[in-house]
């Protein structure tokens, strides 16, 4: 069978389901990327792990020179800002559907955090761009959206609060009030993304402007806060499993007195809810895709491994101990289906918006993070004690995906939801039953069958 | 969001990400499916039961009168013989592709086995017949195949052995030889499904033809036994946990110098391996949809179960106690991605044949069995007792999922054929990964920089 | 290292964590035991079987011969009724603790129901006669114990209803009413095991006697009636996926104002949830530990099979493929901590009542069966079909071993008890943590370092 | 019931199925032991992290000045050297059982390394003061096991090497040959603990003396070489996730050369497997124990975090949301039942040395680390982002324990040896099934019944 290049980065099956909802032009896009990929990002990961300094304060100045140069070459390719969909932003967006970037993205998530940086297309960044696309003023848009779009500058979303659990908007404590032409903040925030890194020129931040209004999604507003407004003080940076994932980081900050001027507000007052509710659907899918990608690549790596000659104990390969066959078929099993998974509900966000796709995102969300860690977790036992340490990706990999567990609702939240959007079938269900029992009723009678219940 | 009749059996996003593969031919069968099922099928489902006797001998000489009635019905409507299809098969075939037979499968699956027999695509019968048409010789089609067709008869199909490990076809011990213009057959066969049903006309009986072949795969021929033959001894029906299945059962069958002419040899000489290999493919992929099917009808009896105000306990519906939503949430996840590989798979089969698809066949055939069987035994648990016995159909569906995970191949089997076929990607692998090391190796120079390993 | 005879039947480290807690008595008690069980029982299990005629009206009437044979021999050795602890019941008892009685429970196990049976330790005689010992009347005990001691006659308890969820006891219908010098008794239970017995004398039936005392605990009462007493009709008997376990079974029974003397009442009126309560806490723990000689024994068949030479496939030895040998693994290692579990939980029973081993109890309670459960799963899978057929007692052990997963309070009940157990403990483990940080925060002060939350 | 002070660091139940067993020393250092943890240790764990200096450099140069501390005053409280068995090593010895200890290294766990060190009692110097005590020479002893006896210096074993798969000793590739009077060693070991130590003070190094001996087991030998050396190159430390351990860690190290004087002899040449396989057995126990602890820890910060009011969302305690309670109670079942393999593989080291326990060790080697993580990964996962930071331990905790996953043998060679060690007993239960049979078939022909097989 013939084989498109993409499907070295997915599967002959998948690519099969979905290569005619694809374009021309997403597909053209695609085999760019796989190939960008294969020739520039893959062999700069290395290259860029090395260009982070060890030193526990100049990591946190550094600009990493190959992503600098390989965002270059991306652009040049049209490789660049994939994510953001012509459909839902015309102005700056690219024709590519949910679903024709959610396969890009499994292809980036082979490459960790630098092949989305060389696209532009790293989170939060992504999200940020969307929310100030589609809310933005177009002063706004100038000022703060064109230089993200340039791959310029570099953004945060300050949403998670210390000592609560802010998980529940309701428990957002940070202040946000009008004084004059000015708006005050004071909040204690963590765990906020890409606020390490020296290109960081805005903090995107949620907080209560209307802690008393009766409708509790009508509490909040979000404020566009540039970093070097006085009073913002990024306290230190939050580690994930031992690692600060320097120069972006996840760090607490605290925001004291911080002034910006009224226009910094986006979308209006009280708008902080619906902002979010709208930021967060795709990327939950793309970090779904990503994940994807990263847990095919362990299994490639671990299949490697086990086939190495240089790695047999007592006279045997690795894939001829115990379990190993059959850890790696389950892998592919779990990879696959995964994928499907998320293909279907990139879909369903094409076809009827994020809101639409709510019990396939959620489904995703929850499934698919746990499959790659599994998955990863397996390529790591067979790489011993290596597998754990600074010389594969396999542990920094892992240690990323646990964080998604956590993240934008943790685990339990989605199966919850799941499960209740399950049980608002029981009506229709009963419904339908009580039809076929009646169906059933006549039958039974006209047959003189005893009814068994 | 508007829906299409399918979608209560099936799923929104599982329809969307198949919809425009669907002929229109094939849309309006579904439809027509689904309608039959509801208005017919499911109605007669306990009434079918009823018709069995409970007597340990009648059971066996039972043809259900309510299912003949389904027969009857379901072929007006142009329901029958659906899993044939008319691009393998021109002569007799219905012009559905695989993908589309494997919603139809899906939706019948949740009838149980009177839903397959009422439009005649039950097994055995569905892979005998397509042996036939086939590899039946125009003589043997017309005397066997076309009975088969109209539903008249049905048949058996007689692999597997008792004392060996007939999974592996060189041990198969049964003996066919030629005498004359005779064909003497001596074996001892059991789990013969559908051998027990009075209407059962043929055997598919498998034996050595030539043991000492070196070719192993040119060992075994196939030969049509017409049951009324002398030395044809249906000994005693094998039980399912408990079950035993009747009227079509699962029997044990010793062939005793059982004589039958020539011209009942299938295909040819040697040709044994050759047939059953071509047999397996889609029939697999078809007991997969239907325990799909299965699955989502026990969720949708669990859903309703859990929020039934007469099962409340200590104040509360059973919903609210412990683990049942996350179990409803788990279960929906574990249905929706189990279909998307089996669609996933049929549409390879249309594509690549089944020869091409052996990986997602593969993979459905071990992963979707046990998936299948967790989510019956979830909706058991939410019954109580009454969730493993006779009321309910739970039981006796777990009972029939589980065979699945040791028929045509246990689950060990597909799990190491797919675990090396993932092996053999290890050389593609290996090079792909020393071009990247190579122009690694060459950015780390350019930019000077240390080479970790 | 020397070895006892029990090790044969359990393992030489479970042995040495009770050996020094069994009596002398206990130590030859088990050892005649473990050679009754080798030389008597298993060679008599599958003539047990084939004593139990196929027809499904005889089948009920039928006292099996070898049965009754291997009760005659056992107590003449001595091995008679050892379930009856002597400490708690002196009049009738044996001289054997919990724990003593757990690790023959666990011998018993490997032989099914016949094996308990023999030693007339058959559920639900055993609960009954407890029941009888602790609360009967002389009267009750000398006319409806003796006979059960003796295993003259045998008994059923009625509690669990049909149409209402009778796990919580306030939803019990069945009522109980004096009139006079009588109780008459209305309800309609099913899951009554032992019930099809042709020597079932007496069934202990629960009833609300009190249904509008505000002491939901009070309500309930507990009456014995006879079987023959007019109005108790036994309507069918329940099956468990195919099984119907005849003779004993487990039957559908309607009490229409069945009227017995006053002095059936057992220990007074509205006492009968304080009986079911003594009744249940020992016995579960007997259900784990012949759970766990099932499981034990499942291991040892799959250890034959795949050791077999007539079961190679492919020139190899089933254990040689895929991951049978982890399985096995997997199955002895949950085989031995299950044991462990239930040997603990007896021996707190013994230390300080049931009451006292609540959380032992619950914890072995939604183990164990699922531990047994997977362990005879497994097996299954290494017999192929042969393992769910009627020729191994394989499925009919794993049919048994899954209503324990419902019986005696489903699986989320225990877990959940457990769950809210452990939330108890919160309060404790605040003060203590309170106190270890108020220590914690002088030794930062002390050393001048800076406190990181 | 009355509750011993260990109560509150394992359970009632574990305790009393193991306190007969206990002599009063031991039981009288356990209380102390208890007393030390709640009174000194744990208030500690905070303060001894924060007096790790940040600085790549200075980290590794640290001796913590709070575990100085509590080592002096452990030593006068008799909490001292607990691991080393009086009753194996008479001379330095304390008298302690393996079961004794087992439950003193569970307390210990709860502490997280520097509980360990605080009793002297940390790996890797346990098991090398163990090599020392059995097999050093008198001189060697004076001068290199009585400082860390004595807890003045640290020590490293170097076993594992870089690109081969040491867990195969005869893949070994560091060289030991004898030059004259000295020894010669080169070789290139990776992940060596504690070498990292500013205190470490030898290196027992393992490498192959005499690598074309017939007999695999007698090519290796063992060296003790000090840090001070010529040619000793600790090249790196090794991370776990994103943990360097730092000041222990673990470390690459080169040996160039390096040349000792022959006294420096281990035993006597080719002893090195010998040595290495003494050394293992207890050790494994050891760190089991610990991560009962560790789970045990875990668990009781989940049950505070979730019944803590200030993180309630929207309305309802953690505890209240989803499966939080099942996942506690799973939790608690799982440590009790790894407990008591893990005891009860101490006591059969106690009773058959390591030797006889082989069974018992290598179940407890594979299951217990994966239950710990899995019940760390619980805790976390109620704890949110926290929980993966550096502000709990838990990630660093879970960390540590990945570690046991692959250390001393990965899971699967455990896996492997117990499977295999069950199919040995083939014959056995072969030989007692031919027997049963036998009485089986005597049986079926007294009663006339037909043998069904």
């Amino acid at each position: 069978m013939a084989s498109h290049p993409v499907v070295e980065f997915t599967s002959e099956s998948s690519w099969a389901m979905v290569e005619d909802k694809f374009s021309p032009f997403a597909k053209e896009t695609l085999a760019k990327l796989v190939t960008f990929m294969k020739d520039d990002i893959l062999p700069a990961v290395r290259l860029a792990h090395s260009q982070v300094p060890e030193d526990s304060v100049k990591r946190w100045k550094t600009v990493i020179p190959i992503v600098a140069e390989l965002k270059v070459k991306a652009r040049k390719l049209g490789l660049w800002n994939l994510f953001l969909s012509k459909a839902h932003y015309p102005k700056h967006g690219v024709p590519l559907s949910n679903l024709e970037y959610a396969v890009m993205a499994e292809v980036l998530g082979r490459g960790g955090p630098i092949a989305s940086e060389a696209v532009n297309c790293s989170a939060p960044d992504t999200g940020n761009m969307e929310v100030l696309a589609r809310y933005g003023s177009p002063e706004q848009q100038e000022k703060w959206l064109l230089p993200l779009l340039n791959g310029q500058t570099r953004s945060a979303f300050a949403m998670t609060e210390r000592f609560v659990a802010s998980s529940d908007a309701t428990n957002i404590r940070t202040s946000i009030r009008q004084e004059g032409n000015e708006i005050v903040i004071n909040g204690h925030k963590w765990w906020i993304s890409g606020a390490g890194d020296p290109r960081c020129a805005l903090h995107l931040v949620l907080g209560k402007s209307d802690p008393n209004n009766s409708d509790r999604y009508q509490q909040q507003s979000i404020v566009i806060v540039p970093v070097t407004t006085p009073g913002v003080k990024v306290i230190r940076p939050m580690k994930v499993f031992g690692y600060d994932d320097a120069p972006e980081g996840h760090c607490e900050i605290i925001y004291e007195n911080v002034r910006v001027p009224l226009s910094n507000l986006v979308l209006g007052w009280g708008k902080g809810f619906e902002i979010i509710q709208g930021r967060l659907g795709p990327g939950r899918i793309h970090h779904c895709m990503r994940s994807i990608g990263a847990a095919a690549q362990a299994l490639d790596l671990m299949i490697q491994r086990v086939t190495d000659p240089s790695r047999k104990t007592f006279g045997k390969y690795l894939y001829e101990h115990g379990t190993v066959i059959a850890d790696i078929a389950k892998s592919r099993a779990e990879i696959e289906s995964a994928r499907l998974l998320v293909l279907s509900a990139a879909l369903q966000i094409d076809k009827f918006q994020a809101k639409g796709a709510m019990k396939e995102i959620g489904i995703a969300k929850f499934v698919v993070p746990s499959m790659a860690l599994q998955v990863v977790d397996r390529a790591i036992q067979s790489f011993g004690a290596e597998g754990i340490s600074q010389d594969q990706e396999l542990a920094g990999t892992w240690a990323g995906l646990r964080t998604l567990r956590l993240a934008d609702g943790p685990d339990a939240v989605h199966i919850q939801q799941i499960g209740q959007r399950e049980l608002k079938r029981a009506p229709a269900l009963a419904k339908r039953t009580v039809e076929i029992k009646q169906k059933e009723k006549l039958l039974l009678e006209r047959y003189g069958a005893k009814s068994p219940l």
